[in-house]
């Protein structure tokens, strides 16, 4: 059974990343939750920005884990660049356009001002980035190309995301993610 | 002098990129617009998502201009791109990382439900991808392709923004630019 924090934690992570952080308030929160107000305090005595650090913090690491799964199941790092973008298409239609990438529109929303909000989404691109990117220099790539690579793949999908989400078109995520695989195969030299 | 509607649509258009359209009250942007607060409902009788729509159809077509700008200035469609990103990753020090996409933030917060904010979001995207599109035909690209190449290279120019923005390193645009550019000389066999 889901604990209570655990379930205010993931429906603030839904929220948050459908409909914003702004447009969420806590008693919509915890309403959702089906969770005490008291207990949103109790666990979060940060209250809301402590409670989107935390949001935060648990999404990157279990959107790295879909990263990993999609590449050591992928013969290449190619193919498992393809797969990602595939997956996040079909995330979008399983999920009526719902659910593009889980931080963007927060980290948008909250990289205008220094903070602890703006730290944490910074932490989670640059995870994400510096897992990509070690699994290109792992591949061989020299450090430099390395890193350009693993921006460029990685901007492509978020980028992909954004108009997908909004046009409604999941195959904007795929075609994207032919053009990134095929880019990462010149780049490793391997069969396009 | 720029009018009073005027200055409500700029304002408008400045505090829902920077802070997001969810986070804008009304009474925020009259203040910052110096207009009395009946005139936003003498010019906007739709009030706030009249507003929003308004904001979308008057940036649409001023960052097409500077899409337009970059390529005509270019000797060709590849250094065009690459003039783009750079324009953007400018703008992004230029305004000590507050403005990034002017759209992103708002089309992420509006494009989960169905109506005027998202259609006037999607428009905008729309256009922006078919005029490089348009481009890309135009050099000669088949349809297919000039439509790939359109959304990668958009795509990625909005992902790079997402991250640069969030990360504060507008490196990460002309990284991504660099990449984009060559990928268009690529397929339209100029050299890179």
């Amino acid at each position: 059974m889901t604990s209570t924090k655990d379930r205010i934690l993931q429906t603030a992570a839904r929220l948050f990343r459908r409909q914003g952080y702004a447009a969420t308030g806590l008693k919509q929160i915890v309403a959702e939750a089906k969770a005490p107000f008291g207990s949103l305090y109790h666990f979060f005595p940060g209250g809301k920005e402590a409670l989107g650090v935390a949001v935060l913090r648990s999404v990157g690491p279990t959107y790295k884990a879909v990263f990993d799964q999609a590449f050591d199941q992928a013969p290449d790092l190619a193919s498992g660049l393809a797969r990602l973008f595939e997956a996040a298409a079909d995330n979008l239609r399983r999920t009526s356009y719902a659910d593009a990438c889980p931080i963007a529109l927060i980290a948008l929303e909250v990289s205008g001002a220094d903070g602890p909000l703006r730290d944490a989404a910074a932490e989670v691109f640059e995870d994400w980035i510096a897992s990509f990117e070690s699994r290109l220099l792992a591949a061989g790539l020299p450090p430099e190309a390395a890193r350009s690579q693993a921006l460029a793949a990685l901007s492509a999908l978020e980028g992909a995301l954004v108009f997908a989400k909004t046009l409604r078109r999941a195959e904007i995520v795929e075609t994207a993610g032919r053009q990134a695989a095929a880019e990462v195969a010149r780049a490793l030299g391997l069969k396009a």
